[in-house]
């Protein structure tokens, strides 16, 4: 519509991002049917779950069962669907490599106070990680990228200062992962912020591919995602139905909902190889799987034009 | 924060749009209440109310009694607040001139079966009345904005193609109004749109100074604010709650939300005049008076930085 058409690939992260974060506790079989009808909709990259302690996080302690299920019958054409694991240590990436991932993400908090929360650790230290980590993935023959969470606002410092960024960004670039990923982890992020933020990391690191991750918390997920896309981003986290969210914004929508994302590309005239229909079609499954309602737009108004106006 | 820092006005829109399409009546003194609190939290344009029949729109039959009490003491500081009602004919010019207003809106749709839906006329008949309207507002030294509604796609006719609103909103220039609106009544832009929409309307009017009017029902309306301000829009509507909506959208979210717009301006370094803390305590009061919760994302999730980062 405005002269642009640069695909732009919307990666599932419902399955963990979402799961982990929502009310409900699916059982494994609904997990991998979950994985099932995303993939069917069009999505070819999916974060599936983490290999994490169990005792850390419960509801993904059935990782290695649910792949287990997925490479049983393996979803969408052969060779082209990813599926991604999350790590955060050694033993994680050698169970990912086991249960037959073809990615792993790893996460470096910008913010150290958020760093300790969230991860255990201060963020220099879990950047002195990053090396092994990922030298690790490369000798399991899988590929790896580094989200840096808390990118665009911390929960405890506020503001999370453009030099801080850089300064972590730069380090995660040194370290060599496939990808780094921009995640404005309790949605607090402002589309003249991603404009800057993007053009900062790409400055100092051309070459490395980049991806965001946004929230809707405060109704900026779809105005980021397109200020990343216009800013020459062409990979972003969404989940279906905008499940998830943080534990540290009460009250908070989750992630920005794929069908919305997708209803926002396909109407700009930005290929997302997604079926809008279908995402719906497996969003309303999913919230009855969940048994509760979920939060995107498009669930809630439908698509446009209407079928009536179409046909 | 991207260099920018052209101002932006919202136009608080939630005592006229706002309430005219919520379930809950507010009594004639709370629709005041809401008005000065508005202003109280830095609104400086105001649309209060419709001089329309009472029949067509009963919740809008108070108009001279609002105003009324508006005037016995003028919200604001004096001179710096313009107050604005809705006509559709010149009856309610006369009606809003005489009740004190410094502005009139009229509104013209952009697709011809909405247009025969929403005014009871198509959209030909109400552009050739507008010259007569507009010159009926001049000689009551009323200021005048005209809305083309539906200019980003129409309920029943699915997209309005740009040919289609380039000649809406030239008819409406040529009738020489004061400002120009591009309205999305329904909720179904895309950035790409409005950048498209309001860069072609502002090639055929040059000199015309334009607004913008969002919904958030799919998702969008935070992302096409910013798009119009990227194109150089520095009038927005917006609703207090993001109460309003549009009836032939069940289930939609209503206008964007004014907290919502200050929040995503404020972060930006975009002064809008407002104050998010004052906005946010009108809100309160708002959901409380209407006696259902507001839609609003910052409702939700509050503001950030948080109050303990930031002190």
């Amino acid at each position: 519509m405005n002269g642009r058409a640069a695909a732009v690939e919307l990666v599932e992260v419902a399955p963990r991002d979402g799961l982990q974060n929502d009310p409900a506790d699916l059982p494994t079989e609904a997990k991998a049917e979950l994985v099932r009808r995303v993939v069917a909709a069009g999505a070819r990259r999916v974060e599936v779950t983490s290999f994490v302690s169990p005792k850390a996080v419960p509801k993904m302690a059935d990782a290695e069962a649910v792949l287990g299920l997925l490479q049983e019958d393996p979803p969408g054409p052969p060779g082209q669907v990813r599926l991604c694991g999350l790590v955060v240590n050694e033993r994680g990436v050698a169970r990912a490599a086991a249960a037959g991932v073809q990615e792993v993400n790893l996460v470096v908090v910008a913010s150290d106070t958020f760093s300790r929360a969230n991860q255990g650790a201060g963020t220099a230290e879990t950047l002195a990680r990053l090396p092994d980590l990922l030298g690790a993935a490369r000798a399991a023959g899988l590929a790896a990228s580094v989200t840096i969470g808390a990118s665009f606002g911390c929960p405890f410092e506020g503001e999370v200062p453009l030099g801080r960024l850089e300064e972590v960004a730069g380090a995660v670039a040194e370290a060599g992962p496939d990808e780094l990923c921009l995640a404005d982890t309790i949605g607090v992020a402002v589309p003249a912020q991603v404009t800057e933020r993007v053009g900062a990391v790409r400055r100092l690191a051309p070459g490395l591919a980049l991806r965001c991750h946004f929230h809707d918390t405060r109704g900026t997920g779809t105005a980021n995602a397109w200020a990343a896309y216009q800013a020459g981003v062409t990979s972003l986290d969404a989940s279906l139905g905008g499940i998830g969210g943080c534990p540290f914004a009460p009250g908070a929508t989750g992630n920005v909902a794929t069908e919305d994302l997708a209803y926002l590309f396909a109407r700009s005239g930005v290929p997302t190889g997604l079926d809008l229909a279908a995402l719906l079609a497996a969003r309303a499954w999913l919230a009855e799987a969940l048994g509760h309602p979920t939060a995107s737009a498009l669930g809630r108004a439908g698509p446009f034009p209407p079928e009536r106006a179409r046909s």
